[in-house]
């Protein structure tokens, strides 16, 4: 099914991690949508009307109502745009995993990820740790859920795909960041097939950036907003 | 349908917000099943492998398969026992306001008021006044999604009332520690209104502890583990 344009929009932004989750949902979906991009370091009055609680991107509109958070968003579109491929699984108790493990990615993997980027000396290296032992717990998961085969979702990516969309291209900006390997054969190399599969599909292919790219607006970012916050702290 | 009580186990405890939720979900739809108390301060073999990721209650087990957290069980309760009354609402969009506020009770109401139990000076009228803030917020979200009815369900409880179950009692404890008032007739009636119809529920009654219980609670938790811990802490 495809709704007309005027119908769906994204605010979002190319380099919002959890913004790529809306996106492929969208693609996975073939749903046309308008992608209003915000300014980095401004938010539109259109967003601020769509998300007064959280003021944050990706926020879906959909006929003039507004849904915020990525992963709401993800389901919603699943559960709206029900004859393109099912996103979630279809039994109860796969559906509980799949929402336990894209809530871990959020509530553990994500929020370590933000503050390396700019940290240094111990704080880096406990971070790097923590890090390094999640994405061994989520090698496991995908090994396990997966069946052996590419994605979360086995044949078809899936819930858990889309939700993964948001950690791995950031931790390889950290990898480049910190000269470390934290996803690599050794370790976790399903994640690694994931990787290079994930980038590849169709719905996914000029949703992901360049991973240069993604370097340097990290560079840039650090630069114009972490660094000089920084440096006015009083700690 | 009423399940064989040995097909369904909950790992929990009498004074946990979180199990509450669970618990209600399944009275709702009229499950029995076998509630497995653990001991304050400690945690069984049986929490540890059924929850190795958070080694936290609520672990729902049902014919063998462990489901940890508590809003991911309410919606696997929904989604399992299809025959009793629906908890999330039918309407794609509606269900993702619901998962949005719930989402909002999580992550921004809960983490206030933990720390608040033990706050001081200005901390605590730091939290109070967000948590303030946060409820005001709350209070209009109900009035909105309730049509003016007295649950976020409207005539019946649905998913946002299993949700708040995990807040209202708690903020109801803090206002006693600090003789506070946070939820009252002037700033949030119809919340007052919510907490007086929905402790009478049938599902809810036996669900939540007395106030005063739950408040001889907390004292004893924070004299016993949080106090001991603040005193010998380097800061």
């Amino acid at each position: 099914m495809t709704i007309k344009s005027d119908d769906v929009k994204l605010i979002g932004g190319w380099q919002s991690a959890f913004v790529w989750r809306a996106r492929v949902a969208l693609n996975l979906k073939a749903v046309n949508f308008e992608f209003l991009e915000e300014t980095i370091g401004q938010k539109s009055q259109l967003l601020l009307e769509s998300n007064p609680v959280y003021k944050k991107i990706p926020v879906l509109i959909h006929g003039g109502k507004p849904i915020p958070e990525s992963l709401i968003i993800v389901q919603y579109i699943d559960e709206t745009w029900t004859s393109g491929p099912s996103i979630l699984p279809s039994d109860p108790y796969d559906r509980a995993i799949a929402r336990f493990w894209a809530h871990y990615f959020d509530d553990k993997l994500s929020p370590t990820i933000r503050p390396l980027s700019v940290a240094q000396g111990d704080e880096k290296k406990k971070l790097i740790k923590e890090l390094g032992e999640g994405l061994v717990l989520v090698e496991d998961a995908l090994k396990k859920i997966s069946n052996g085969k590419d994605f979360f979702g086995g044949d078809q990516i899936g819930y858990l795909d889309i939700a993964f969309s948001s950690v791995l291209p950031w931790v390889r900006v950290i990898e480049t960041l910190h000269e470390v390997k934290l996803v690599d054969e050794a370790t976790t190399p399903s994640l690694v097939n994931w990787g290079e599969k994930y980038s590849k599909h169709d719905a996914v292919k000029d949703v992901l950036p360049e991973h240069e790219k993604l370097v340097g607006f990290a560079k840039f970012f650090i630069a114009k907003f972490v660094a000089p916050a920084a440096s006015t702290s009083p700690h």
